[in-house]
């Protein structure tokens, strides 16, 4: 029965938001070798470049600059280029990726700001515009759409909509949510958003993106504390003969266009959105079943990653349960107890939603742990 | 006859010095997805972190910090991290990449000088020992071991030796150089050195490696002008469980490993500098039979990549000759005119470099050029 599930130590199906699993052919989208200043290299630069930005509504209005790196590389570039040396940035935070923001923002020198709400709480879009009425100085917010420490779902639209009717402009962590989770620059104002090829657009690692305003990305000359995150820089160089300024990942570049015909194919962000859910109603509705309970309620829970309550039954060790569910091929993310997280997203289906459910019930079954119940669990 | 040659518009044969041409093993290597906090992934990644630096002779001296990015990601990283905020940097510069650090110095707020030579010259060390007495506040000499804008060669042991005899610190660009020219920790004094996967190693690109002193490293905490740059925590984060900070690029470092395999099996760096030679005596022999001439004497001529002076019958129109090159599979590097440059490097041997001189007979032919001979020719 579990050999036909997927799911193997040479094959494993990651059950993490990155690195994750991706489909035979983007993988074979990188079998080819890519002069960076060939025409036909520069095409595939363009098509890429405008399928990103039809994504987000943005035709017009916003231009994509992909950026070499992790999708953190591109995060920081967003902040380092747009916030200006005299701006002032108040980061909401709720996890890990919004303290990050305020990290980078003070290697650059700028003044942060953080307004903070506990991990499994939204950011607090009242506390947002009591700060923007208190302080004037403050020139842009930034916010992440889904905080993948916890996996929760920031209200991003109410951020939006506040930031901009104080006048203020809004840069976006879109990390784990873009493709996935609907965002529409024509109903979501923002100057821009960073994401990465290799999250719910289910490209291979490598690269980056920001989804930038026209008007806002020409303001920001001079800005960047470092010239490979300049974007400014990095736009303008793409603008006047459509090549990177530096050597790009050509083979990232080539699998994220494959990615991107997957991704229409599947319908879009809508068809993806839609198996991220029932990948994320198999897991949760499975686990509950073997008594453990999510951190947040559903409400609060983006289809990205679930965090789920360490169990009670001290015959369950995290560091044991995760190497055995490794050797069976499904490697999950480690986090701090007394949690763990199980990823939703990738090339992923109810059959290996429902091969790493099997291998989750065979661990505990190895393990004589009884039930995933945590401490103090509701009644 | 040429169909037999390798080289075609699907299958280019890529004359560029990165991206270069690379093995289909090497490409094949990035068929499988890796969670990148796996113990697979992490011992792959100390594997290739351990056979970087013995390819310097740098064992127990040096330690490799890799990061995700272009080749100039990592130089940048280097000079931002190295460099304190206090310090003064001297850069030699006979090309665009020299000038390119000196850059990212100013972009830093770091102090920072240029010793300039003309890009067909060779940095000057008897300047450069003149200006480190003149100057007690330079703390860092900058250098590049091969200036792929003209192909130059440095005298980069010399420099070495004068910038460790007045007591500075050097940090070298090795970019088109590391795993083809020798360059030994063991006897020339380095506190850094900056390459990428994707130049003489033969590896895709997407991410770069400094090889830095540890005493060196160990001092730069603070340094870095970016989160995303900082070599000094990169370190201390990969020290700590082995991991990379943020999404390392899975598949170009699995790629990079088949990479180092191959070097290892061609001989290392005097097998792979011995097949670059070769490609670089049959293409300059080549093309001085046809008439061309090279920008630079054969003494200072690195087998990384060619300059070619630009011939003087007016037939000969470089946009044509590199679209039909192109066509034919044979994809060169443009330069700004009187000159152009093909490369030497990657995964292409005597059959690609006669590919590519059928190829450019026969391109002159249909262009009706009857001589390479540039413009002022020597007699």
């Amino acid at each position: 029965m579990e050999r036909a599930l997927p799911g193997s130590p040479d094959q494993p199906v990651l059950l993490t938001p990155g690195p994750l699993t991706t489909s035979a052919t983007v993988r074979q989208a990188m079998l080819r070798d890519w002069g960076s200043r060939d025409p036909a290299f520069i095409a595939l630069n363009a098509r890429v470049r405008e399928r990103l930005v039809a994504l987000a509504g943005a035709q017009g209005s916003h231009v994509c600059v992909p950026l070499q790196g992790s999708g953190t590389f591109v995060v920081e570039a967003m902040l380092g280029t747009l916030v200006p040396k005299d701006g002032r940035l108040l980061v909401l935070a709720n996890g890990a990726y919004g303290q990050r923001m305020a990290t980078m923002a003070r290697y650059h020198g700028r003044r942060v700001e953080v307004l903070e709400t506990a991990e499994d709480q939204p950011n607090d879009v009242a506390a947002l515009e009591r700060a923007l009425l208190r302080d004037d100085a403050i020139t842009h917010v930034a916010a992440v759409h889904c905080e993948t420490t916890s996996g929760i779902l920031n209200p991003i639209k109410a951020i939006a909509a506040a930031t901009a009717r104080h006048g203020r402009r809004l840069l976006i962590d879109a990390m784990s949510a873009f493709g996935a989770l609907p965002l529409d620059a024509r109903h979501v104002p923002f100057d821009a958003l960073a994401a990465s090829a290799n999250k719910c657009l289910e490209g291979v690692p490598g690269l980056g993106f920001a989804l930038a305003r026209k008007e806002a990305l020409a303001a920001a000359k001079g800005n960047a504390p470092a010239l490979s995150l300049d974007l400014h820089d990095q736009w303008q160089a793409m603008e006047r003969n459509g090549q990177w300024r530096f050597t790009p990942p050509t083979h990232v570049l080539a699998a994220l266009e494959q990615a991107l015909i997957e991704h229409e194919q599947e319908g879009g962000v809508a068809g993806r959105g839609a198996r991220y859910r029932e990948n994320r109603r198999i897991l949760v509705d499975g686990m509950r079943a073997l008594g453990f309970e999510t951190l947040l309620p559903d409400a609060l829970q983006a289809s990205i990653i679930v965090t789920f309550k360490m169990p009670a039954d001290p015959r369950f060790a995290f560091e044991a349960f995760y190497d055995r569910l490794r050797a069976r091929g499904y490697p999950g993310k480690l986090t701090v107890a007394p949690s763990f997280r199980i990823g939703c997203i990738g090339r992923i289906g109810p059959a290996e939603m429902q091969g790493a459910l099997a291998a989750i019930r065979a661990v505990l079954k190895e393990m004589g742990v009884a039930s995933g119940r945590p401490a103090r669990a509701a009644a």
